[in-house]
């Protein structure tokens, strides 16, 4: 079996090949920026941007929006992470929650265009936004995200290990779920 | 002579519709939300925005985009204030820029549906964020920008005062004067 899988970003496309990988299914890394829109929720941005590349696509594929989302800062910075870890980063986050609690959770929406309708799936990854940086593998803000139940940064984890926690891999396992294969 | 104006602000129309009227033109409110794009700039995103909705509108129009760009954070928050206003509002602005250089300015780009074409307008302040947040006018982060040559904030000003300097009335004075209208 083979799954088109679109994204920009090398990092994502290695963790959702590893895990495909194990279970025997091809990963096919269609490398490609496409526009996303600024919308109210993770869901509505991922599932936006497979209905509009459904109509350029002529095959099956699959694509994945991620955020960060704090709870004490109303949820920042949530559908726009991407654009945030790239400007104020991970120094950032830390310094906007001095004096703040800190749980936060990732969520992925994986959609999924089936050669006729868009699908989605998602996956939530609970934790905290740890005290300072730790780690160097990952990216994005790996380094100051702490699981529930651990005591490591998913950037002191290798992509094996980030990948039995992950909001990514979650939304993956809905996903194969769903097409009926067993992880 | 009549504009209509495509906003889903309050004070954005309040702002543009006292300086247009003290020119005699009178500013039509299209109160509406639309969507926008992750763009990587305010003009592809006001750009973008316009060119969509002038294949639904029969008729010319405006709308603009603006966003605070500071420097030390990159362009932080750029192309998603609105977003970020909302979240960590001007609290995590003052916590972000601790400690660090505090030159910024507002972006407005305006783009106008001329019945064929999508043309752009730009309008700048420069200026810096304040030590603390001040005064109860504007809203987004006006409490907290200090245009350059002035003591106070923004949010300090009236509407007419903030018209003098302002971004918005800049990419505007642009607008009309290609429109042949002299403010």
């Amino acid at each position: 079996m083979k799954l088109k899988f679109l994204t920009s970003n090398m990092h994502k496309y290695n963790e959702i090949s590893a895990f495909l990988g194990q279970l025997g299914i091809e990963c096919q890394w269609v490398k490609m920026k496409y526009e996303e829109i600024q919308g109210e929720s993770t869901e509505e941005i991922s599932r936006d941007s497979a209905v509009k590349l459904s109509r350029q696509m002529d095959d099956k594929f699959f694509l994945e929006d991620t955020g960060l989302y704090i709870n004490s800062l109303k949820g920042f910075p949530g559908p726009y992470s991407s654009y945030i870890s790239k400007t104020i980063g991970n120094e950032g986050i830390l310094d906007l929650l001095k004096n703040k609690e800190r749980s936060a959770y990732f969520l992925t929406v994986i959609s999924y265009f089936d050669g006729a309708n868009v699908l989605t799936f998602q996956g939530k990854l609970n934790g905290k936004i740890a005290e300072e940086e730790k780690g160097k593998t990952g990216f994005g803000f790996d380094p100051v995200f702490v699981p529930e139940n651990c005591e490591k940064t998913l950037a002191e984890m290798s992509i094996e290990e980030k990948n039995q926690h992950s909001h990514r891999i979650n939304a993956l396992r809905s996903f194969i779920s769903y097409l009926g294969i067993e992880d």
